[in-house]
């Protein structure tokens, strides 16, 4: 059971349960986004990962969480579970925080500190425009399908460090810090159809979109922007899985209509971001990947 | 440390911390408030709690959280982390905590899972009017301190607990079905001075309020509000502890100026509910305690 079937099952009375974030009117003009993500040692990150790193990414997936939607941030609250009081860990964990809480100018308003397993919950919420966030359920047939940057580096770097080896810099720096696309997706509202991170893997985030939205896709392997090193490494060993179910990019996945396709270009020239076309949007329901030969098992939560 | 220490010396750079909820503007005339709790097997419930008093306790001490700031709950998100997928287990969670949710009009708007030793945070947000929330720094000298119900028993039911006993059914149920006191507090606005929940215990819980006020504080041993259980246990043993240090009461503990204290009788009958003043707000610095020949020690989080 992946986590998908698990919250729709047991928790599906809940409302907006489906998209990267819960939206709540809040008033005639705005809808508040909210979002929470658990980042536990030794399954989310490795147990020697510093303290600016686990505070960096636990409000980051987060913060990915709103651009997903198109949100911009306002507030969010902590629960942290410690086994310590480590007076050093803390300074470092607490200053990361604040410099990229600072940075996209969202208030740490609440917590709660407990003892345990080190282990982060971060809620996060922002606002959006009433009827403008970005969701998953807006595709239409005939959309070009974007992802932002490149895909697999941090699943490469976790694949790495399980087989302990060592990754290289850059691949530490997309596992450890990858950028919430807070801004990317501000420029998306009003240009793209849908809108997803890429937490789970491309394969698993992009089918949410092609349910939610009732359509089907077909993307090109071929097309699929890889870093260097990601490339090298599929090179050799033909396993495509890493760009293709490999969690913790965070980079968006986005659907644009043809009539709108020219902002993309601009888009790109003024964020200076790598936007790629893989593929389209199609009548025909399910996922199909041009090019592929094996099976991917995407990110699951159980 | 206890958390407060903590939150103050590292997170101090937040907003707004220092109540129970933190308050966010969010137009004109309306004021956000949220808290995260998170309870974790073995810390905040022993092993072999129910699913269902395990999902309504999560709820509900956050609910309690809503209710110290006179908020009216709106919607509140839930990160779970589970050891496994126990298919009954999640239905009676579930179910619980609808039932719950459903009570207090509060919609659960979006959720984490996560594989882990079981631990449950949730992050629960209302609406107050503007500037009208009941805060812990708004005591005035000469107000009269009161409490909700009674105290101590959810503490004495931890401690048979811990010593192998097996609690009366009423101390377990207070325990473990701790009443959220949306009501009162709904009643309060306007009228006490200062609100707090009693979630760590009387003495810290009221020392917050006193020194967030800048105010001391004189009550009266003889004056608090016991069960005939909790009566008979301190008879017995003069353990006064149990009341005044005991955490999980999640009654409320406000103060009350002169002039608007004719309410508390009309609150008490509308809402069939005991209010007991046991104690003044003074000028003079810190918490006396007439009658207590122990020292107590409150609930920490570290």
């Amino acid at each position: 059971m992946d986590e998908f079937d698990l919250i729709n099952q047991y928790f599906g009375w809940g409302q907006g349960i489906g998209d990267d974030c819960a939206l709540v009117l809040i008033n005639n003009d705005k809808q508040l986004a909210t979002t929470v993500d658990t980042l536990i040692e030794g399954v989310h990150f490795p147990q020697n990962t510093s303290a600016q790193d686990i505070a960096y990414k636990s409000l980051a997936v987060n913060l990915s969480d709103l651009a997903a939607m198109g949100a911009t941030p306002v507030f969010f609250t902590l629960a942290i579970t410690l086994p310590n009081i480590n007076k050093k860990w803390l300074e470092n964990f607490s200053n990361a925080l604040k410099t990229l809480a600072k940075q996209h100018n969202i208030a740490l308003v609440g917590g709660d500190t407990t003892r345990g397993k080190l282990s982060i919950t971060i809620n996060a919420t922002g606002v959006v425009d009433k009827n403008q966030a970005l969701l998953r359920s807006g595709a239409k047939i005939g959309d070009s399908i974007f992802v932002s940057n490149t895909l697999g580096d941090a699943a490469l770097a976790w694949q790495q460090i399980q087989n302990q080896q060592i990754p290289s810099n850059l691949l530490l720096q997309q596992f450890n810090r990858p950028k919430p696309q807070i801004e990317l997706a501000q420029s998306l509202l009003g240009i793209a159809n849908s809108c997803i991170d890429i937490s789970d893997g491309l394969e698993q985030d992009l089918s949410h979109i092609l349910a939610q939205s009732g359509v089907g896709a077909s993307i090109d392997l071929q097309t699929l922007p890889l870093s260097k090193v990601v490339m090298q490494y599929i090179t050799k060993t033909q396993d495509w899985c890493v760009a293709l179910a490999g969690g913790d990019d965070y980079e968006l996945c986005f659907t644009v209509s043809p009539t709108r396709i020219h902002h993309i270009k601009s888009i790109e020239k003024d964020l200076n971001i790598k936007l790629t076309k893989i593929g389209v949007i199609t009548e025909k329901i399910g996922l199909k990947i041009l090019g592929l030969q094996q099976n991917c098992q995407s990110y699951r939560h159980f």
